[in-house]
């Protein structure tokens, strides 16, 4: 068994960094929640046919972690390298790798549910389990 | 001795919301970067008088962890309460809550260091020591 | 007759500032947008209740301009005075001022739309009526 | 004579959008912003080339203008092509088309002056005149 990795280049802007010239590191953050949407456009399910196919509101986080290695500014072309590193029932983790020319410059660790509307709460969201289908996309399986 | 803590009254934005209706979860790591400033300034450094002062180009962030247990949206009046956990010789390590109704929603820890102009890279930046008077603006002495 | 008048308080955050070391332009309008919260909330209508009480998605811009006539950074303290400037059927005009210790440093005009979900295309969004009742909260007969 | 105009693709991301679903209009200015970027990029000048070479701070935005005709939404890709309107001694006007299937969703305007550091006020900026072969590398000439 293999897992997908999937890769998301990124252009550094000027609008990212900060008056230290470096990147703002919540930027860092977006960039990996968009690589997590691109993770799942690499098996065919970009996000907004993801939420309609499975009628969920997203897969929030509700755990970070990263490291930052080496500072990154605008104009500098990245590469984030991501995949899933587990799967629970309701959640899973992620893993992203930002690589600038080719050293690893941020690594970040998401925890993420799938989340539903709460039928009970108008407007509140609750997790529910990950369809096995989605989990069985993200294997390609090698036997 | 005891450490200070500052409180910083956010009111969540629209535009610092998704799709999904609640905060973007990267914004709660900048509103917590913007309550570091809040807590250096409860000791009477604002940030434009920190780097002026103490010649610094910022305190960037190495290392950030968050847990995120209740989704807050848009109209929420958060407070954040920050405090310094442990100082090092060129790094801190910093502890943010994010409250709302009381009730923690967001916890957040970051390790920054102390970064100065790097002499040598035109551009670039260095660690260097935390002099010993910020370290002691931030306790408050019993004895 | 007059009309209201909000005034918002922002801190510039090291966050919403560029290398240049001053304010990333379109923060001014994300500052703006929320300004145009805080002068629904001066009339009653927090934008939680608002969009509950009259079942609307929010009012989008349909057209912005801005001058930014001084620069502002981080740790400096702004005001936005904002106000309605016209009322039309389903569109209204509305006039922001960032003051910086007095000083008008930007001024924008936003163009916005009451819109409402479009019950024949699902995700899209249609242009409805400004209730009467919003038109008079926002001003003050002098008889 | 023949103008320059860049082409910059934009994926709407997620953490772009706000809770109506639709992207966040000071988004919009900041993609602008890179395209700006991506403008003098494509006349050989990448932003940080460009500071150095020319010993600016940046070009910011003086004026700003836009029409939002129709909302854009996360996944949506679009394309921004971008072109100087006209210069003057230390500003110049540029125009951006947002296109989205082909079609014009969002027209900006924005005015921008060459800003160099000021020799006589530390921390602050002052307009410089615009080098003569920055505007003829935006000139293509025909005869």
């Amino acid at each position: 068994m293999t897992t997908v990795t999937s890769r998301m280049n990124v252009r550094v802007g000027w609008g990212d960094c900060d008056p230290a010239g470096i990147v703002f590191f919540p930027r860092y953050l977006a960039f990996c929640n968009e690589a997590t949407g691109a993770l799942f456009e690499s098996i065919g399910l970009p996000k907004p046919l993801l939420l309609r196919t499975y009628d969920i509101v997203g897969y929030p986080v509700v755990e970070v972690s990263a490291n930052f290695f080496h500072p990154c500014t605008f104009g500098d072309d990245i590469v984030i390298e991501s995949s899933v590193a587990e799967w629970g029932r309701s959640s899973f983790r992620l893993q992203h790798r930002i690589l600038k020319d080719g050293e690893l410059a941020v690594d970040c660790k998401e925890k993420r549910v799938w989340a539903a509307r709460d039928p009970e709460r108008p407007g509140g969201i609750r997790a529910r389990a990950i369809p096995d289908e989605i989990k069985s996309l993200f294997s390609r399986g090698t036997a």
